[in-house]
């Protein structure tokens, strides 16, 4: 099965490269798009059955840093 | 309304950081997890009512490499 991560920074903590897209945007003429924030999405292939709270413990442990980042797990069956 | 695109490197072409991340995940006892790829994830503000061709045009123009990467847009009323 397929385990989805979604991982941004907190809101507050600064977004140095959302704000650059967004400045990119302007650039290009794409008005009236606010703010930007970018994040990252891991998409990994787990053994079926595997329970959301495993998957969390990764995030936990490696992919996310809890301190600044928020995660969102998906489960695909 | 919030759009989120989501750049993912398509089918075949290498991965080496979702590479790095599977190995880590073994290193650190996670057995099973099978392959893993990472991607991007962009939340924009944009005004209500944007179609999502709008959103593709950012996307072909410089939030995604369409040469490597697929990417994918929805929209949040």
């Amino acid at each position: 099965m397929k385990a989805t991560v979604r991982i941004m920074l907190k809101k507050g903590v600064l977004d140095p490269q959302g704000k650059a897209i967004g400045g990119a945007l302007h650039g290009l003429g794409f008005e009236g798009v606010g703010e930007v924030r970018q994040g990252k999405v891991i998409e990994l292939d787990v053994p079926d059955g595997t329970e959301e709270g495993r998957i969390r413990d990764m995030c936990e442990k490696l992919l996310a840093n809890p301190v600044i980042e928020d995660y969102k797990v998906e489960l695909e069956p």
